[in-house]
């Protein structure tokens, strides 16, 4: 027996897992390499933060999605390097291991410009964590201003600040919205939870600058409808504690702020950057890798990079770090290396760009589908199909399906709870030694 | 208008919210304090441990539950200690809370027998908290057996220690069984999870120690078949690390493992001190407030204690620490403090037993009805109608009954997510300056 063809794939993503999936009936040995042991359905994350949805639903087991598979195997590690010579990874745990195939989809976290330090005030939602925290920040503020008798810090605990108009902005803005003004609506003595002040900072001339103008102004309606208000050509300067300083033309101003969310930038993952070094790809200025037109890095054919950590270019313009585009080319690379193993021509990726969604709330989305654009309920319609349709395992798509139909005929909202930091974390143990 | 009688109900749980919910009628005016913003279904702990729920399937919102009873408010606080003579409980933020009424309902907690140095190696299933760091240990522990060479080593990971033979103790053994053997049988590679190795121990002389003694020997049987190890009469003696120290009749043995929980004693919430040393109230051993027969204090009428904080006998035996109790004695206390409005007398508080259920795993159980005592599927049966008909939500009952269908035909439990300690955690803000 001749040893098989190794393939590597760091990150168990959109892309990551797509890839996994492909390699199923070719003659490889497949290891997925992921910090976590669960695939997590990103688009969905902003309802964990706010309480719609339960962790639990938006994530798929790593092993049990690729359990049939018999030639792959998953591995729960930290890559810490490329070594692009010796073909392996080094592991934070000391070991390596050898590909000789190497496919880097570990996707892009927080970018803050320069700014690390608003990372404290004002999370953004990457992970399943960081959309628990937000959960948390959120819901105790509502709690926060009910015992608080001073006028001004009350209207403070109940102003949320969203930086940033892209679609998980305007997503989070208008669940914060619906939370206040449909689930918490009966929940509070003191305060009208109806009062809480969502306010959307955009620093381009209109939301959701990615989509189409008549969509940014059909969408900038339904944030109004919501009592959502949203803020453009509006630069933040700064973030602490208590609120955000703002700026817009000439004029700055402080909005007094106890929550403050973070949708505006990302930078790709460090794997990123560990790969240029050892490699000399070059980087774009949000630490994404510049890829040939197979995805491959330049002379490294056996090194490829796909999905949010991916710089492509279409037309001259980036493609934007979304599902589709990564599992197109998780797809794409696995053909490349099935052509390659069979000594078969290759052509560069091609995006087939199926168009665009973003929901605001209740019966509010809107849609670019290329020629067709639309807005309003059948655009949330087809958003919710979609969502369903995406959502790995049948299990999850029926429990977030009747969630879904739960809260849009009770307004409730489940999975509204304040998780306690622990003992737990200070006495974490060293279970290594 | 004259100003109405406060009510002060500390805790949210069975005892506390059965109580709240009893006064929806009356002319009070009430106010629920809990710590957490939900309402736990605590038997149900079990399942978030072993992924087969999430934690928001068995938690609902206070605040939710009693948003149409507007004479109740919901207070998220900690309470420190309680003023009798003032009638008035100070909460952690150094605010006050004066009430007419006082019921207690905060509980018990966890009881290392003097060995509180066991805690962080063996952590026990009281908190939503503990439930998702004993599910990250088990997940954990497959994991690391996976990536483990050393076959000693992999054994210690594979070995689950439970400690403590009663309903909880059960319950895990029969889940952490049926989770290495059926739902991660084809995830691994390296190892077969069918080879974990599971103990549960239990110093007295049978298992379900509080069930008549042929339905203890039902269940032996069924933990025998889901390939439990049950130890009786045997004592534990240390646990560290790396495994328990165990003792039984004179021979002391070492089992190495790596995950072991705690399901033995139980104490009195801190609470119950605060109260016995402010109204002289008698503690019994396990820090249970000893009560009278109207489930108040010595010389003050005027505050109860109900649920697992409270020491009620019944024909010379303690009354077990399980919801029904809690929920009659909620009722109970509400009855009281209407008929003391009314002027009307009062009779002391009965338990009424409806008997006592355990589940084992999938189709085996063990239900004791006073006269009627059976196993198996129709005990099985009975305890899952029961479990789905005390889920307060109708929503969760839909929710958790999808899962349990899911679980039951797939063998899959969607909720495996290794949740890791985030920098949140480090970064918390005093967000009170």
């Amino acid at each position: 027996m001749t040893v098989r063809h190794r393939v590597v794939i760091v990150g168990g993503g959109f892309g990551g897992l797509t890839a996994a999936r492909e390699f199923r009936r070719l003659p490889v040995g497949v290891t997925l390499i992921d910090k976590r042991n669960v695939h997590l359905f990103q688009p969905l994350l902003y309802q964990v933060a706010t309480g719609g949805l339960s962790p639990g639903d938006i994530v798929s087991p790593l092993r049990w999605v690729l359990r049939k598979q018999r030639n792959t195997r998953v591995w729960l590690a930290d890559v810490v390097s490329v070594d692009a010579d010796q073909h392996e990874l080094r592991l934070a745990d000391g070991t390596s291991i050898a590909y000789d195939t190497l496919i880097v989809a570990t996707g892009a976290g927080n970018h803050y410009f320069g700014h690390d330090d608003w990372e404290p005030h004002a999370p953004s939602l990457k992970t399943l964590e960081d959309a628990i925290e937000i959960r948390r920040r959120v819901l105790e503020a509502f709690e926060r201003a009910e015992r608080e008798e001073d006028p001004a810090s009350r209207q403070a605990w109940l102003t949320f600040v969203v930086v940033g108009g892209g679609p998980t902005g305007v997503e989070l803005a208008g669940a914060l919205s619906e939370l206040a003004r449909d689930t918490l609506r009966h929940d509070f003595r003191s305060i009208d939870p109806r009062e809480a002040r969502i306010v959307l900072i955009e620093a381009q001339e209109r939301v959701l600058p990615a989509f189409p103008a008549p969509l940014s102004t059909k969408c900038l309606k339904s944030l109004t409808r919501l009592g959502v208000t949203a803020r453009i050509t509006t630069f933040v300067t700064a973030i602490d504690t208590r609120g955000v300083d703002v700026a817009q033309d000439a004029r700055s101003e402080r909005i007094p702020a106890r929550t403050v969310l973070w949708a505006a930038g990302v930078r790709g993952s460090s794997v990123g950057a560990s790969l240029a070094s050892a490699t000399g790809a070059p980087l774009d200025k949000a630490g994404r890798v510049i890829v040939l037109p197979d995805l491959s890095v330049p002379n490294h054919p056996e090194i490829f990079v796909i999905g949010d950590l991916a710089h492509v270019s279409r037309d001259g313009a980036l493609l934007p770090g979304v599902a589709p585009v990564a599992m197109q080319q998780g797809r794409y690379v696995a053909d490349v290396v099935a052509r390659r193993l069979r000594g078969r021509s290759i052509h560069p990726f091609r995006y087939r760009d199926r168009g665009q969604l973003a929901t605001i709330g209740r019966a509010a989305a809107v849609a670019d589908l290329g020629r067709l654009r639309f807005s309003g309920y059948p655009a949330w319609l087809l958003w919710l199909f979609v969502h369903l349709m995406f959502l790995v395992e049948f299990q999850n798509r029926v429990l977030v399906f009747i969630q879904w139909a739960w809260h849009y005929f009770t307004r409730n909202r489940g999975a509204r709870i304040i998780t306690e930091p622990h003992a737990w974390q200070t006495w974490r143990l060293p279970r290594d030694t």
